[in-house]
């Protein structure tokens, strides 16, 4: 159908077009639910159009129904960037279309994926011989590290800590386990006076969604062990941090864990989805995954990623990770990562200097937790002005009942004016409440 | 870092180079494991380096380990392709680079998933008001079917055939749940002369992996539901197919189905990863998985497609299928599957015909599972052989305990003479025995 050349070098312009424009665009879609169905065809075509339709449609139908995840001022959740060489890489993995469902049917993405993973690893500054692999998120990683705890351990309880992802909560519903949430201290780190006698798996969290917090993670690794419990580490968005020396304070006992996922799709430039499991048992995730006995393992075998994890196609994402870190180098996503953090440190400071806003817990990484002083329908009515503004998008949490705001930096193309503008939005819209 | 133009046509050349020239190449990768690993550099670079060592490495490293599934003489496994508007929206999706992680996160990303697929669903005759999104693999849509039937029915036991796909296995491994393989008949479908009084879910299969046959699902999806079990099928590869009124006989009784999948990117042309996932009971599939955290509630939440599977984060996969759904439109689609039958039929003649070969099993679809007239040892090494001669790809299974051979069509550029090719090699190789 149509020229592949012609249609792909327009792809190129399209691509090229938005990522240059999305910082004048709202951040967040201003957009109704259900707007963009209506103004879809009710009925698939029988007849086939050309691409270039598809690229007009982009521009009149999906870019005003997008939130921009792209867009410098994009605050919310964890802030990501797709990179260009991360982008570039996923058109080519699309092009090959690999399906490493064993090695044999993908040596180069199978290989590649155990390199490249293991190149993070030492960027990360994590032990040597750990086993890593390519998950789509760390919903999927966290599942996978709960369900291996699960069938070695015989166990069925789950425990976290009270300000845990919810990915642990939606792990233990998904597979009919008991959830233990165990209290934070005034740090908003996870306690560790708890009985684990019964325990699967603990799941310990650097750098928590809500507060970018660091959990005790050498003292939960003891006390596991020392029950028999697995000790997982999630530290989907904060882990990436590691590549600097400065923040490897967060580390701590790290070494310790029995899995670990890292997500180089929020803070290490990779498009979604890349998300890295390592673990330090990979026979005990080979017990739990592999259909393949032990004892008829073959040599190709030894490479069967499909081994560690729910699912069995694979399809080729190690090769945007090899692309970020070759076209970037170490260095260059050092600076990036110190970049963010400053400008949290900046947003930071300029919290604490103004009476009317509040810190709300210890500044970590490149996430600032604050609040307007006022009720929670003020902050909550400014949160949603500046949202609706379409000048910054940033999200909320809860903290000892309070709503209160979070603010994250990861955008490549994230600068000074942009936190600024963040700082002026805010309270031009708290002064008009 | 560097000029996304200049390296995004750069990337598209090099894309369409390879889509013109994989059919030169070996379809089964000639390398050996670890050969691809021993030529890369040991530790990841400390300074950037540009794209073009990206492409230039993907031809000297990566496509000779590569086995090619884009290659119009790969019949292993199930056949697929990647086609040319699928791989351009690969790219928009990664410059997007959506997290739809619910409705306000990318309101365009969830309302054309729900729209695409529900174009699916007309295009393949399924029942009105079913609600249908996407997973990576058939494994995922799978599993998260079974933890949604073990949810709501309170059961620990999982059936299925004898020659339902290992995800089965799987996924019972996996929630711990007892698994029962019932007996096929002669036509290598289901049993349905089982108890179920304590099953929370039956596991339908139209199209086996190994065969292609078909369960009898009307049967099975009556039975499960008088002993109150859930009736999933497995449609992965063959529910394709139901855009063709003429293979509709095998969609009878799956209206009952309380859930289905069907992979788009097995044979509807869709890169990888497309798992298509319904259920007639998408507020079970909600009890099953949804927990709308405090941090990410707003108004939105109906549309959270995170709440009918276990991953939070979802990549814009549904671009790809609208493409190839528009670029395409559906009576090509319909004829690129009518000519793989038809393919398929005439290499079953040519084994019919020849009293050195014989069928194994019914034709169904694209499939065709056959064998030399001799030992396992001696088909074993047909396979061995025409396979480690680059020329053809195919894949084997057991049937009864013997060796069988399996040729599956499924890649757009595959011809008669590719079929005629992959006859006269398992000839040339069957008469050097």
């Amino acid at each position: 159908v149509s020229d592949f050349r012609e249609d792909g070098h327009a792809a190129i312009e399209w691509a090229a077009r938005y990522l240059e424009n999305v910082g004048d665009l709202p951040v967040l879609a201003q957009v109704k639910p259900g707007e963009l169905t209506a103004k879809l065809p009710p009925a698939p075509p029988e007849d086939g159009e050309p691409f270039s339709n598809i690229l007009r449609d982009l521009d009149d139908l999906i870019v005003p129904a997008l939130t921009n995840w792209q867009h410098p001022r994009f605050f919310a959740y964890f802030a990501t960037t797709a990179s260009e060489p991360g982008i570039l890489a996923e058109l080519l993995a699309a092009t090959m279309n690999q399906v490493a469902i064993l090695w044999r049917a993908s040596p180069a993405s199978t290989e590649l994926e155990l390199h490249v993973v293991d190149w993070v690893r030492q960027l990360l500054g994590l032990p040597e011989g750990w086993h890593g692999h390519i998950e789509d998120t760390a919903s999927t990683s966290t599942l996978a590290a709960v369900m291996a705890a699960r069938h070695v351990t015989g166990r069925n309880v789950l425990v976290c800590s009270e300000h845990a992802h919810s990915a642990a909560d939606k792990a233990a519903r998904m597979l009919g386990m008991e959830l233990r949430k165990v209290p934070a201290d005034e740090n908003l780190a996870m306690g560790t006076d708890v009985d684990l006698s019964d325990v699967a798996a603990v799941i310990a969290t650097v750098g928590t969604t809500s507060f970018a917090s660091v959990d005790p993670v050498r003292e939960l690794a003891e006390r596991a062990h020392a029950a028999g419990a697995w000790l997982h580490v999630d530290a989907a968005y904060a882990g990436s941090a590691w590549i600097l020396e400065e923040e490897r304070w967060s580390q701590d006992g790290v070494e310790l864990a029995d899995s670990l996922v890292i997500n180089p799709h929020k803070w290490l430039l990779t498009p979604m989805d890349c998300s890295l499991l390592w673990t330090s048992r990979p026979e005990d995730f080979r017990k739990a995954f592999s259909l393949t006995p032990e004892f008829l393992r073959t040599p190709d075998d030894a490479y069967a990623l499909s081994d560690y994890g729910p699912a069995l196609g694979r399809r080729f994402r190690s090769l945007k990770l090899w692309a970020v870190l070759r076209c970037y180098g170490a260095e260059a996503l050092r600076e990036i990562q110190r970049e963010h953090i400053r400008l949290a440190q900046l947003f930071a400071g300029l919290v604490e200097d103004d009476p009317n806003w509040e810190l709300c817990a210890p500044q970590r990484f490149s996430l600032v937790v604050f609040r307007r002083n006022g009720s929670d329908e003020e902050n909550e009515e400014i949160l949603a002005a500046v949202n609706r503004s379409g000048e910054i998008f940033i999200s909320h949490t809860k903290l000892d009942g309070r709503y209160v705001l979070r603010l994250a930096i990861g955008n490549v193309s994230t600068t000074e004016a942009d936190i600024c503008q963040a700082w002026d939005a805010l309270n031009r819209e708290a002064r008009q409440r």
